[in-house]
């Protein structure tokens, strides 16, 4: 095991591309997987430009919700679709900060212009809302509203907690990031250990990005066969099969993933061995 | 199609990417097959890495022999061993220059200063040299002669073209590069066209990484049996097997291709469609 790079920025890119190269991932883009239009090359090469704004949070200046809408135009060029703005709501605050600790006092710093701008990168992606949501990206009210109510963006993140598990990091102190990281390091150095912590998360929680698409009961339904399949009783192969098959992709908590191996690799969790 | 990056430095990083997960491709590192030592994700962390020597070379400021050495420093921090060595001195150029008549121009312009950085950033590597070379870089006298022989770096690719490909492409003014490139544009867009290209490079060139490992014998038979499977004569799948069996990785070739997918997305080509 040689030293690990220790600029925040960097850790976010490697824990990026670990991420989308970790196999398998039922459901999800891996390295023997893509979907018919967004394809490894494509999180690979938002992995790539997402640098500078990266770079921007690290640095520790400028206001979190512009820098996620920097990290969204720069990794916008490509037809892949929406790649990483999850990733994004996670890694710009905890870059930001360092860790977990430095990236909750960041976003109890965010205030009604950081909500502002991350409402005008969501509508630079193609992300599904909540169709009961009031605060709909794609109606100019919304921005009106925000300023009239005079919302924060962890004000954002907290009215779309319950229904979004991305979201709910930010409310409940990255708590699942947490938990991800901690797996990681028990299950010891290696991107194995990788595709194991990305299975036990997918069978204690449902993914809400389920849940938006196809509604609770398979989400639910994804979290029980991901259970059976840590205790042995169903093949990874055909879970894996069957999630491709009724277009299940866990994508919010392959975010969340991403989260935890950044935060990992500041702790001194090692890929590579 | 969208937009290309303009900046050269992020080409250079997407064609490290693009040429890694291209498949197959037959005994290298590709999405679906790993050395046992050296992985993919060894390789996609190199790219990440490479970052600031190729934003170096992007300004055009400072010394090529310098700046490979920075590639080197950066991206050796993993355990997989040398893996863009020979790409980077391919790249450095010509992100410096900005395309193939720019790197020309840089490369006149090398000194022995030039040189003997790069001496040092080979030291670094774990880089087979040629065992008749006489200016071996572990070699202490060998800094000596380049200085009392006033050899720029220039000079030391002269030197060592007839037995390396990659030099080669500094004395030919980055002919094979050249070829490449015309070759993806001929393919058209898309990540098919480089596994196509690395292979008809593959069968009109012996490559002399495998050259230096096993003999001119083994290099020569694998460029036909690469003209057989382009011909339709020969499964790609069995060569792949067969050249992983016998340990055969045409890892100049591979190097070349990173350097032609850079020249071809400077000129419009484009990896996604």
């Amino acid at each position: 095991m040689k030293s690990q790079p220790t600029r925040a920025a960097e850790r976010a890119q490697l824990a990026m591309m670990l991420e989308v190269c970790a196999y398998p991932k039922p459901g999800n883009v891996d390295r023997c997987h893509d979907f018919p239009d967004t394809r490894l090359e494509h999180f690979l090469a938002s992995t790539i430009l997402a640098r500078p704004a990266l770079e921007e949070a690290e640095r520790g200046v400028g206001r979190i919700g512009e820098i996620i809408g920097h990290a969204v135009q720069q990794t916008n060029i490509h037809t892949g679709g929406n790649t990483h703005f999850g990733a994004f709501i996670l890694l710009i605050p905890l870059v930001y900060g360092g860790d977990i600790e430095g990236a909750k006092r960041a976003i109890e710093k965010t205030d009604v212009s950081d909500a502002v701008a991350f409402y005008k990168a969501f509508g630079m992606t193609k992300v599904c809302m909540n169709e009961s949501d009031e605060l709909d990206v794609h109606d100019p009210a919304a921005l009106r509203q925000l300023r009239e109510r005079e919302m924060t963006l962890l004000d954002v993140m907290q009215h779309s907690a319950p229904h979004d598990m991305v979201a709910r990091e930010w409310v409940t102190g990255f708590s699942l990031t947490r938990r991800g990281a901690d797996l990681l390091k028990e299950y010891g150095a290696g991107r194995n250990s990788i595709g194991r912590m990305f299975l036990t998360l997918l069978a204690s929680e449902p993914d809400t990005f389920i849940i938006k698409k196809h509604g609770r009961t398979l989400a639910e339904q994804t979290m029980r066969k991901a259970r059976e399949v840590l205790d042995g009783a169903r093949s990874l192969e055909e879970f894996d099969k069957e999630c491709i098959a009724l277009d299940i992709n866990p994508g919010s908590i392959a975010d969340i993933t991403i989260a935890a191996i950044f935060v990992a690799l500041g702790e001194g969790w090692s890929w590579d061995y």
